[in-house]
């Protein structure tokens, strides 16, 4: 699987996320331990047998390459691994090691603990992240800025309602994520073909004892070839990458060199000593390079839920390694964001320069409204939309437009006067719901009230 | 899009999801009138005009393919339906339409209605398949097959189980659809960029009321590039097709002419005329002909929800058709299954046949315990593989392979009485939690407490 | 399937395709028709059967919905429709209907020339689309814009490099598609299990000439499990919609109200009477809209292609619309692109414009290169870099920067005169091969030779 | 990226291809040197510098972890990676280390260096893979088997014509693999903004030699944005993994106990010493666990191939690994399935014996055509579908059925004697051309001609 050292691990596996082969390996030892323990607790394995195996389930002591060679007799690592723990444990005690599991038991068990592990990373992460955009939008509640919609200038927005738009998504993730964590990952224990056989009627038994070492949820049977606590993982560590690609999508195209309204911090990074000019987005570059992975992940593990039988046969091995990458890649994109987030320079002035040079434009609607009480709306709108078009085909703006010809003749027939074209004309009167819809965002925020996630004891 | 009547409706579009043209017109038209109304209900508009709006906003006055034909001039087909619904009402009330909102406005808080009312579809079916499923489970509870892992016969299990084992996918896909339709499906009302601008500081009371019209709810600001809830809905979907593909992919594989455990019911369906030997399992094909392509649809939407600035340039519009398709496909697969679960027929003697077909070696591990006490439990499993290794070899049954030789000898040796070994052979002894399982399985499914999905008016 | 009038069809069934009910019942109708014509060649029907049921195998003679509804009994449409030709010949006719063949045969061959069909469309508008860009990258072969890399301002190229960059894709995927179209659409003609059994021995002579009836390829073997032809049509569709997508996220990013280097035409388009500054880029919105649904589409064919022993239980059934869609929507692409490129205008004044807002800092390196000689690459490096982060830092351009100070001294110590300077700091003479890269490219689509596509009768 | 030594590298990371950093790390380097060679041979680098930097070249002597590290200060690799080399050579020939150059030129011309490299090794299994189908398909040109179609049994084929009908779908991904490698793999050499302004006009000839010494094409014009070489790549991948997932899928519902026609050898592997009567079909079962991930990667790519303005910001960074994880994943599927199909232990008896267990229904239709010249054929087809309807209610088989009631008189109406109506019984009888199929697959591989590949030199 993927070591969080090499050449890519700096892009792709930053952050706190370990869903390589020493996780994996240890996460599948701790099972084997946890068992170990629960088989002694329900008095079907000898005093201090827990303990023996715990004690032999170090991951340090196992090679994790000879593992996978055996692996491809039996096509997972886990009856190797078993061997091997075995034979590392005082014969007293062999017989706790792996008693009435099947090497799903382990594996699931082990993809479970290594995404618990994972998820309070990412949630760590995502709480950094949320937390400054939060800031963010605090601090901009009265930056003004012009909206954007299908990459065209529209009408004035502020800063703080951009970031504000960013909180529910990564907040809505976290919840997803924790609620994940803290009520789907889930113990796996059913045995040979989930009836636990070889535990007489001790199995259920058994299975509550192992979550509780765990700290992992009991399920109502075995789910073997029942998914979707899986696909629920994926699916809200694709919410997050979802909110966090877009604000990375966001922060490249206002880091622009022609819109320039915010860029990267981030002391040395993104620079170039030969071209000033330009100061690459590289936490944001980063963010989208492993964001845009996450939907063939997803589907990869949607379409392997489809699992025939008591245990299938190949779906729920394609299962594990884009488990992992989803794990590691949503991990890597929360760090990101986070700095990226915390780091942000907004150029407020820069935002105030774009929004003018839009020739006041944008304000037309406003100016139209002054018009309405003397002409009705449809005529008031028609009479500034042609003033607007005139005077953009002039080079005009639409200040300039409205002080003479029709315009300027209907507005002082209608006794509008100058200061209340002008207040029209001023996109901070034009801002409607921003800031009501920042403090709402913000309010929320602050509530937010997360399932805990649990802890595992590793 | 897609035409619930048409040469493939039957297969793919079976059931109650409505998510064709006229679903998505009419919801649009809901929209517009429920914001007349709510602009009516803040005094925003004359009275009377929501009555008035609601009145022409009829699917039925309008034509889809020349709204389809306009839409091409603004990129999606609220503007033209827009002017159409102004021209349909009078002219005092014309004020109220449209008013405050964006295209967007409207499309997506359509998209959430024609959600919610294929949620329900969808949700009645899957509750169909649920209790069809726990029907199973209860009236096999004591039906022995042989479990299967990796397509090979592994250990004896019940039918009972493995339709239990169907149950907590189905349930749990109900309660995330569930909640998605209740908490996530809200409301869309921003104006241009966001801000409600046109309604100076009454936005936020409009949207209220307009999500009070719609039975949606309210989001604390607008979504328009936050995609969260998109995301969310699908996943749910997806979950559900992921347990309904599960069941059906089971049920063609129990289908197979040389297993035969269970075939499908559905009179007249799926026989062939010319080779009664030949009995299609349909509805099992036909779920996984919907549910294949569930993946490659959560995909389009996920990568979707990357969406720029205020509003997008082409994700947005790239959502509509998948989420439509979504809706459809996990709608007609639950219609499928429900009626497949309903009408299967199972075969408990065939089951029966094929467990004794195994030759006893699935209970190898129960009859080396009755040598663990004397032989040790690693000496007991070497000799009944042994002779279990060799009676295959030869063609004998293991019960054959245990009344002579080493085998023999040592179970005499041991004391063990050929009483002992025949209940140990004895597949019904061997089923471990199989049937608390199936308990704890139906338990839950009673007890599942679906949140309330909330109904919109239309 | 979806109809091409309808809400969205203007938006993402632009162009010549015809992918919906219409045309599926027309290819199914013809392809059994062929099949009549290939059986009376063969000696096998009644001398003018094929005619006769050709004269009966007419679409507007059968109803879709009828169909679509007896689907549902056998799991496809070609029964009730095999049964309803069969009623519609003179009886001694009859026997040529469907005679040797089964379902999947005619569906199959319908697909191919569904595919076909459309391919044609395609191809057209992507020719047209070639032509437009070589017409945009001749024309503006010597038009100076900044380059840009992670959205940022980089080193100037022209824009006829960035439309002679567009060229090869266009290109590439014609080819690709024309290819398919011409070898890899082929007939499917094996009856119920591929070996033709009902036809004796003459089963390969009727695929031959059934071939030949509709200028399809002919397969060395049926291929009813062997689904590559599928995939490779649809990677050459997803080849199309990639060299579209990134020439329409070009556009409208090149069309931005910041950067202004382009906009769209088309007459009426995206405007807003209301917002005269804007102006949506409706076309490339669209094409993102259509492109980004494809390799959603593209991995559901993939994973489609999984297909069990001689004929699928699902997998088959999961293409249809898929395939159908794909069509659909790589055309409208390619209709929106066609367009698109066609009237494009592009603002050469303001690509000059925006490159001189640069400040002359993508020139530092031919600068620099003025040093090299006197102080050696590296040291002539630093120093143009620092006097470019000083003049950055302090608002300055590279040119002022260079007017004083060390860069000044050394310059002149170097006896470098600022008639150079000036050469050096002209982004015309730092264009590297980019006019011998756009006549290459050029060149090679004015050679493109495609494999001609063949034509089927229809 | 991914370490080929690893838990479940044996599983996943099978055969030849190397796809991890050791691979990515050398191929940057031999394109760091080739770039050397190649401007010493335009006369733009120093005499020997070439050999300098090659010999400098070597990845043994760089630290991927560190180099990593420093990665995520600029986005990628290279630059790190070429300030070490630089430091590397002696000084005289530094000017020859990546002068001209862009990262991306590094990256990508390195990642078509591991896509050659590695469809040589994943060309070798499949060419391996499609020998052992066609032994197959030439042993067993005459084995009858049932032959299945929607999982149920239908009507016979051969052993040999299923393994024939594995061919094509090999050989065709073969050829398309081929391909790309010899011509679509092509150098990477554009400079920051795909002009080479740095060489002056020297570019294209630079870029010649580069390919050259690396033995990969020359593009018309840097394809820094234009992605369809990838897409290509990944399509032919793909095409490889339908093919070989569809025969894993095959064999492991042949290998099911109930079927058991087939099974996989492969000594010590699958087995389980407690239960002789399984057999796991591992090898089956891991191209299966390797196949399915590719449909998600084969999205994410096509996905990434939306590449704005000169270079990207993101989608290029999305490509590295899932394009690694496709060439793996291929060539550990191809890896498995070589071994598996050579291998492959065939039961010709069982086959036999789970053809005759239906029953002689199967052959309805020839015992059908004995009457049709008496009868007719739609009266004759009516009065065998009844009998045979009949003798499957009353568990009888077809022969038996014929000997009594109406079909009986209607056979001696007709003249048809018993031997007769046992030839029309015999399966051996029905098979239509099932054998020169399998001939025409078998002349079709043997004459394959494969583009060469080319060879790169390292």
């Amino acid at each position: 699987m993927h070591t969080q050292q090499g050449l890519f691990a700096g892009l792709f596996g930053r952050g706190g996320v370990e869903a390589g082969d020493e996780a994996w390996l240890q996460a599948m030892l701790d099972a084997e331990a946890a068992l170990a323990r629960a088989l002694e607790r329900a008095g079907l394995a000898a005093d201090g047998a827990g303990a023996a195996v715990t004690a032999a389930a170090d991951a340090s002591r196992f090679d994790p390459a000879d593992l996978g060679r055996q692996a491809a007799l039996t096509g997972n690592p886990v009856p190797p691994l078993a061997r091997a723990l075995t034979a590392a444990v005082p014969s007293w005690a062999a017989g706790a090691v792996h008693r009435g599991a099947t090497s799903q038991d382990i594996l699931d068990t082990a993809a479970m603990l290594v995404a618990k592990r994972a998820s309070h990373a990412i949630l760590a992460d995502l709480a950094d992240a949320a937390a400054a955009a939060a800031g963010l939008a605090a601090a901009h509640r009265d930056t003004i800025m012009i909206g954007r919609t299908l990459l065209q200038q529209a009408v004035p927005v502020t800063f703080g309602l951009a970031a504000a738009g960013w909180l529910p998504g990564i907040d809505e993730a976290r919840q997803a994520l924790a609620r994940v964590a803290a009520e789907r990952l889930a113990v796996q224990f059913g045995g040979a073909a989930g009836t636990l056989a070889a535990l007489g009627d001790a199995g259920p038994g058994v299975a509550g004892l192992l979550a509780a070492e765990l700290g992992l949820a009991v399920p109502v049977l075995p789910w073997h070839t029942d998914r979707l606590r899986v696909l629920e993982l994926a699916a809200a560590l694709a919410a997050a990458a979802a909110a966090l690609g877009k604000i990375a999508r966001d922060v490249t195209l206002l880091a622009q060199s022609e819109v320039a309204e915010a860029r990267e911090g981030g002391a040395g990074r993104g620079g170039s000593s030969a071209m000033p000019h330009k100061r690459n987005p590289v936490a944001s570059v980063l963010v989208l390079g492993c964001t845009r992975r996450v939907p063939g992940l997803l589907a990869t593990l949607a379409a392997a839920a489809e699992q025939e039988h008591q245990r299938a046969a190949g779906a729920w091995h394609a299962e594990w390694e884009p488990l992992s990458d989803l794990l590691r890649l949503t991990g890597s994109a929360a760090s990101w964001a986070a700095e990226l987030l915390a780091g942000l320079d907004v150029d407020a002035r820069r935002m105030r320069a774009n929004l003018d040079s839009a020739g006041g434009f944008p304000m037309a609607e406003p100016v139209a409204a002054l018009l309405g009480p003397a002409l009705g709306h449809l005529a008031a709108h028609d009479l500034i939309a042609a003033a607007s078009a005139a005077a953009a085909a002039a080079g005009q703006s639409l200040g300039d437009a409205l002080k003479s010809g029709a315009a300027a003749s209907a507005l002082a027939a209608a006794g509008v006067t100058p200061g209340q074209v002008d207040a029209a004309l001023d996109p901070a009167g034009y801002l409607g719901s921003a800031r009501a819809f920042t403090d709402a965002a913000l309010a929320a925020h602050r509530e937010l009230a997360l399932p805990a996630a649990g802890r595992p004891p590793g």
